[in-house]
This record gives C-alpha cells, structure tokens and sequence, in this order.
C-alpha cells in the first residue's frame, strides 16, 4: 500500500538485508573513541572504563545546596524524565549488579550567586563509580554554580540508555570521570519572531533544545519591518504593529521566557534593531516615520524617537535581567531622511549629514541602553562605519564580513562571531559541517585579543521559518556550532568523518526527546531521502 | 542582518504596512459565519449569541460521574492546560463580569461501559451559558460516554481565547449550545514505523494532536520489508529485524502507546502486512523467507509461518484491544514461491497455482485472527483478488482504485476509505481542498450500503517521514479530511474558500499548541514562502 512499497523479490530485498546487518555490527564493534563516546558536545576531559551499572527504580538526587528556586530540583526531575520517557522502564531485580541511587550534588558558590549572569562559571565535574553489587551507590556530580550542575545533568542524560533486555536504564563503560567547561562564554541561539509569530510553547520547546547542546544565550530579534509583537507598557500603541490581534506577546509572555530559560540555564538577549528595520513601529506612531510614504529609518529628528526607544529600554530592564542588550544598527537607508523635507532641513540644521545622522542616532540609543543598566551589542555595521566611536562597552556581532573580528577585538572591542555564510541557518545550503569547521579565533593569535570574542550564535531568521519548520532548521546544524563554541580547540574534530556518527547518536537522541532535528544527510531541515535508520540519515 | 531584511524605505514598506492593516480589519470584521465561528470540525449544530463570559481564574470540572481512570479529570486538565499555555493568563478582578467557574459534566453511560471500542457513542452536548454580573455559574457538558465528553472539551478549547487586555481567557458569542456527533465511526490515520523508527514521545504527539481533530484510530503499520521494531515476546527475534538495537518498542512500549491513546478516546489498530511487505521477518527467522536470495513473500508452505502470524496475533491480543487487526495483503508478489523449488512443489502437491495459495495465505491468517477474537481489516487487493471468499467480518480497506468503496459495500462487506490520489499524506501534491473534498460515499445512494463503509482514514506512509517531519506532513491536511469525516454532509463546504480562514484559524491553533502544522499556502510541508501572519499563510 505504501507508493514505495516493495513489489517482489531479489535483489532490492538483499540490499535492505545487507544494510540492516551492515549497520547492526557498526553498532556493536567500536572502531575510535569517536564511536564509543557518543557524547554531545564533547566534554573537556573524559576517562571511563569497562563496566556496567544500572539506575535504581527511585533514582534520586541527594545535595546540601538550598535551592532556593528549585532550579537544580527541577533540572534534575527533567533529567530523569527524558532519560525514561522514550520506553516503559520497569524495576527488575537488579540486587547482583552495579547500581546507581543517585546523584550527589555538591555546588561550591553560596545561593546568593544564584541569579544567571553573563560569564558565570559554568564547570561541572562528574564522577561515575562502580558500586559493588549489592552495595548501591551514589554517582557525583561537582560544579561551582548550579548552572554548571545543569550542564552535568544533560551530560550524564547521554551516558544512559535503555537496555532492551532488562528494560532497565543502564550506563555503559563505568566508572566514569568527566571534567567539563565551556570554551567561549557566549554560545548563542537567534530566533526571530517578527517576520513570523512563534507561540510560546514553540519559544520553550527550542530553549528546551538549546540545553541539550549546552548553548547558553537565546538572542531574542523581537521586533523588526514586517511586525511589532511585544507589548511595551510604556507604549501601548506599539504592539498595534503586530500581525494581527493574537500574534502578540504580553510583557508577562516576555517574563515568563526569560524565566523559563533561566531556570534552564540560558540568557535572554533581546533586541530592537534600530533605526531601520523598525518600520512596524510606526503602525501604532506613524510620527515615528519619516513620512507615511517614507517610514524607514526612524525619524532621527524626532525626539518623540528617543522618548519611544528609552520607553521601550526602561520596559525592558525590568524583563531582560541580562547584561547585554542588542540595539541592532544594521542594513540602514538612510534616503528617507534626506528626502522628507522636515527631516532634510533639522539635518541641515544640525550640520550633519547622512552618515552623521546614522552615527548621532547609534550613538544616542546606546547611551539610553546605557542609562537603564545594559551593555550593548550591535550589528557589525556599527563597528564598520563609527569604530572606536562607539561606547567601549560594545560588543559587535559579526553577520556579513569573513576576517571582521580580527578587526573588531584588534580595536579593543568585544565580538560575537555570526558571519553570515557559516552560521546562518536560514541558509539551507550551508551544510552541518560547514557549522562546525567555523573557527571564531580564526587568525586572532594574541591571546588578549582572543579573549575579546566572547563567543558566537547561530541566527534562525524567520522569513520562511515558523511553527511548523523552526525546530528541523535549527537541528542538528545549530548542534554542530555548539560543539565548536563548548569543546576545546585541541579536542575539536579536524576531518569531519570523525564525528558524523557522533552527531547522528546526538541528532536520533533529540529525536527520542521529541525535537524535530533533521537527518544530517541533505541540506538545512531535508527531510530523509528513503527507508533507513536514524542513525545513518 | 536578515538576508532578506528590508533595504530602504519607499514602496516596499507601503506594501507591508497595507498587508498588516488589511489583515487587522479582516479579523475585526466578520463577513460569514464560517468567519464567526471558528470550530474545527465543524459540529452538528451550534448556536450562538453576541455576549462576552470569561473563565474564572480556578475554572474547574464538577461530575458525579465514577472517573475511575481518571480519564475524564485528565482530559479536562489537559483541555485547561491548552487554552492556558500560550500566554500567561493573570487572574483579573471580573466581578462586574460574566463569569464561568467551571464545567459541569454529565456522563449517561454507566461506568463499567468506559472501555473504548469501535462504535461507542461519541456524540456530546455543550452549552455555555451567559451568567449575571456577580452571579457566576458553570457551563454544561452531557455526553453518552466519556469519550464524548472528551470530545467535548476539545470543542469547548476551541470557543477559549486570551484576552489581550484583561489577559484573562474569553469565550466570546455566548450563550453557546452545541450539539454534536461524528458523521462517520472510523476516522483514521495511519503511521509507518517501519520505514522510520518513530520515537514514543513523537507517537504520542501525534497522539495529541489527533484529538485535536476529533480523529479516533490510529493505525499503526509496526512491520514491513525495511524493518520489524516491535518486540514480540512469543518470537523474541522477530525484532532482530530492526534498524539497530535501539530502534525498537518493547511490548510495554506498545501497551503504553494503546494505554495513552485509549486515554485519549482514540483506538489503535495495530497491523502485520501479510504475506507481502514482511521481509524484515526473516532476519530472525530466516526460515520464513522462501531463501534467502528471494525473502519476500513469506513462505506459503512452511507451517512454521502461521505458527508465527499466531503467535503474534496471540501477543496483540494481550496489549491492542480495538475490535480490529489489519492483516495487509496488498502488493505480493508470489514469484519467490514458484521459483524456490521447495515451495514450487509444495504447491504442486496441494494443487494450488500462485493465485490459489496467495488466497490460501490470506484466509488462514484471517482464521487465526478471528481465532484470537479479532475482526480482520485488509487492504483492497485482498477483495478485488478474493471477494466473498473474505471471512464477512473483513472490513476492506480501499487504496488503490476510486468507486472500489461502491463494489465492497454491494458485496456486503464494510469498508475503509483512503484512495491514495486523495488522502496519502505522503504524496505531498495532493492539496488540503483535494483532502477536504474526498467523498467516502461517493456514488453510494443505497442506505444500508452507506453504513458499511464505517469511515476513512488518511495514510503517512514513512519513506520519507521521520520525527523532523512528520508532524508537518500530517498537519493540516489532515484536518481537511477529519472534517470530512466528522462533520454532517449538509454542512460540509462544497466551496473551498469559505473553509480557508477556518481552517487557516485551527493550523495557527495547532501551532500555538505546539505542534508543527505547515501552511495551508503550498504543497504539503512545505515552509512558508516569506514574512506574513500565521493565518494568512
């Protein structure tokens, strides 16, 4: 019944059979440490050993640490979960093995360091032992924040698997010792919700994703020409921009995003990409634009503009707890300006011209970002044309020029490595492995200098990307970055044949978890081309 | 930033802002009823007014109903959870308001009738009334069954949205009545895990999302040529024939995913492809193939084959409950028969040709099915091929030929509806209006002929659907034909464009529920073509 249904016998049937023999060795006999470690990104340093243990029926977490917002609870409950919820785990009479009670936790920082900040220390060690039989015991996991212990939780999550046999959960290759740390800061996730509406559990569903491959920053483009979604309090005609009465968030929407990635243990780094790319504010202020012919850039001779941009940054400090805001700056026309006669005459006036114009207008929203508490990222357009006019505290973000961050933290200024024809994942033709060859310090050899890029995201603009294609266009590529943001230089695979097998276990992985990563065998969100395994697609 | 981001200002600009402005007025504006009322399907009977009611912050179930399974309770939370779970709902002081505490729920049928079969009454009765100002009062539910209730939430999510001003959750047009039943008692759909492995969490989000339809079976072609998943504890190799070790469901797996679907209302019809499509089989036991250089069909002249099919049947019984068993029977290919000289003589011996022991397979596993209590569903070759020599208890699935129903019917035997050209979800060219416009009871007048065929079923088909795609393949076209399937003839659109919006409305509704429904505008799953509002895509 199926269309490409077989229709006989011979020799198309031999093929199948040899395949399935074929890949069922491949999984059996390990080859490299790549096809045993089917961790996800690799760990800084890892020793294991040759044994079995199996996880008790009420494994627990057991620590001293006064989780006072239940973060490393919950991280742990949802560990187990996703450890279980792929098949139906029984209790089998386990008293001749090796068994595992729990996890001890031990976090070093006091609580009031809790609260999730740019740079905090994210290391975790973990310690896998071989209880004796009969004796159960703890495994141990160590970090500084219990961020870092979040990180440990996703890591130990991948050293489980169900045994088909016992149909209990069992880690292979015991003892364990895993001593982890993230090589860059900053390892980041774009998602834009202004060309296309993403509904809230659409928004969770990728943070949730985001922690399988320990990034840590979801840059959040909220609002750009095409829509206004975000309800700004200070403001309230903005949101009349949205697409359409339901397309919207609430700032309490807001809230509870950045809260729900919070506990997860990833940074909200929200964005008003100023003065173009701003078109949909005017549909609530039209005084916003230029003209009701001309309505991009924001009108720069307006100070209405400046009031609207400290309104909506005020409304924002009390939301986005990060460090950072982004402020955009990129891809501006400035022709509206000279060509609507008010605006040309204050220009006159003010004795600037255009590109004075764009640079007074930068320069202006970063002090106001500024003056409510932030520091601030900005399109590498900034950097481009005003240097080291901009506020020391910027960070540029790299999207169109190779070679720029060279540039940029020769200049004394800190960056985030995007560049456009890498690790933008709205190109369909960028293969996973172009993502994961992306080198960030790429000819930055001081290591001051190296220090000053602070790491790197991957954009999933949203054009053509909804509800319903976001998760398949985000995975694996967006896997592959994460692996070359986290995994130290020397540990980073240089012939990517090496991790191919590895990134397929971590793609079927997401896949067990219900995330809709696309096979690695095809261009961006390809869906499989015939029949097979997971693990070869 | 964005690679197609805005250049400049001008027309382009103009044109967006015209697109956001129309939208806005088209959904303040209702022109037809079909864009009041925003119901997918369609019910019965709906009656509506021109009031406002909002849900009480603590909107809770009151029965006296015996929830012994709490599968009512666990409906009514999953239902809040949804109208909830987009954004975040703030309980306002409404006292000068029409207020709704709850739903209360009255179930006709005794308890001891809770089980979920084939036929079971469905149909339901939801009323919505307009309380006074500070008098608030419940809304009414009655249904036969529990399983009616169930659908009656899903009717009553849909009359739910969040107020953007009060932030509080709205049913606008009250007072409701709705009165409502399906049309047809199959409404199916089709997964394939053979050609794919799909994870559980991914089968039970189908699962979910089915309800969401009024769908209620979920076929589930487990086996074919590619691969065999399921463990089938009296043939413990059979699922050597998986893709790999951990492409596989245990028998719990399977008694989970009827358990949760059970739960749901929805039925699940489990099927084993005989004698074709069961290469996979021989892998563990390769004595059911005819040799191993010809695997396919299974060999006619080995008893150790229908020991096998009974054993298998003999576990489905413990775990798939539903009435039916699909037994296949489409597109074998007997050659390996006559050409293997061991069977070649066997038929030689009974006096049977290819087509005679083709037929001989088909009956005895009938047999054996019916042996263990199953009514049996084959596809349509089996009828074209057999005829009236089908056990009557066969249910004929159509496939392949368009007025194939007509022919099964008049011969006495029920029948299923799938005609490929029009309800394969995996032929991405068919169009959500060719879905919605599919008739099952095309050219059949006679009334007792109408009742045979028990209903449709849309079919994905997993060649090339994984868990990246599934979801976008199914969704929405196959809301387009649950419609069908649901709905009252007389109510059914003959005009496509008046279903457009409506069903434009239950895709975003899909998607704010987290699931992956592509846009209507397009081939099936295909991404939107550029920015724009989910319901005008």
């Amino acid at each position: 019944m199926g269309r490409m249904g077989s229709s006989g016998g011979g020799a198309v049937m031999v093929v199948a059979v040899a395949l399935v023999l074929v890949f069922g060795n491949a999984l059996e006999l390990a080859r490299s440490e790549e096809e045993i470690l089917k961790i996800w990104p690799m760990p800084a340093e890892v020793r294991y050993g040759q044994r079995q243990v199996y996880l008790s029926g009420e494994f627990g977490v057991s620590t001293e640490y006064a989780d006072g917002s239940g973060i490393l609870k919950d991280g742990f409950n949802r560990m187990v979960s996703l450890i279980k919820e792929d098949h139906v785990v029984v209790e089998a009479n386990l008293s001749h093995n090796s068994l595992l009670l729990g996890l001890h936790v031990l976090i070093s920082s006091p609580n009031h360091q809790e609260q999730l900040q740019y740079g905090i220390d994210e290391s975790y060690k973990l310690m896998v032992p071989v209880p004796s039989p009969g004796k159960p015991a703890y495994a141990h996991l160590q970090a500084q924040t219990v961020y870092g212990a979040l990180h440990g939780f996703q890591t130990f999550s991948q050293l489980c698997q169900f045994n088909f046999k016992s149909k209990v959960i069992e880690v292979k290759m015991a003892p364990w010792t895993i001593i982890d740390q993230p090589r860059f800061s900053y390892r980041g996730l774009l998602i834009d919700t202004s060309r296309h509406y993403l509904p809230l559990p659409v928004i969770k569903n990728v943070i949730d994703s985001m922690t399988y491959a320990k990034l840590n920053v979801l840059h959040w483009h909220i609002v750009d020409t095409q829509s206004f979604p975000l309800e700004i309090p200070s403001y309230p005609k903005l949101w009349d921009g949205a697409y359409s009465t339901s397309e919207r968030y609430t700032a309490a929407d807001a809230a509870e995003i950045v809260s729900y990635a919070q506990k997860r243990g990833i940074n909200v780094l929200a964005e008003i990409d100023v003065p173009g790319h701003a078109l949909s504010w005017g549909i609530g202020y039209p005084s916003l634009w230029p003209s009701k012919d001309c309505q991009q850039p924001l009108d720069v001779s307006n100070e209405f503009t400046f009031k609207v941009i400290d309104g909506i940054l005020s409304d924002f400090s009390k939301i986005f707890k990060f460090k950072f805001v982004h402020l955009g700056g990129d891809e501006v026309n400035t022709s509206c300006w000279t060509t609507t006669p008010r605006i040309s005459k204050w220009l006159k006036k003010k004795g600037m011209n255009e590109s004075q114009a764009y640079e007074y207008f930068v320069l202006r929203a970063q002090d106001i970002a500024l003056s409510h508490g932030y520091e601030i990222v900005n399109w590498e357009e900034t950097f481009v044309n005003f240097g080291k006019k901009l506020n020391p505290k910027t960070i540029v973000h790299n999207w169109l020029a190779v070679g720029l961050a060279q540039q940029v933290v020769a200049s004394g200024l800190r960056c985030i490595v995007s560049n456009q024809e890498k690790w933008y994942l709205d190109h369909l033709d960028t293969t996973w492995e172009e993502f994961y060859l992306n080198e960030p310090l790429r000819n930055i050899t001081n290591l001051n200098q190296q220090k000053l890029v602070i790491g790197g995201e991957v954009c999933m603009w949203g054009e053509t990307i909804d509800a319903s294609d976001i998760e398949q266009t985000i995975w694996p590529r967006a896997a592959a970055a994460a692996e070359r943001l986290w995994t130290p230089y020397d540990k980073l695979a240089k012939n990517m044949r090496q991790v191919t097998g590895r990134l397929a276990h971590f793609r079927c992985l997401l896949n067990q978890r219900g995330v809709a990563a696309a096979p690695l065998d095809g261009f961006g969100r390809s869906s499989p081309r015939g029949p097979g395994s997971c693990y070869i697609q």
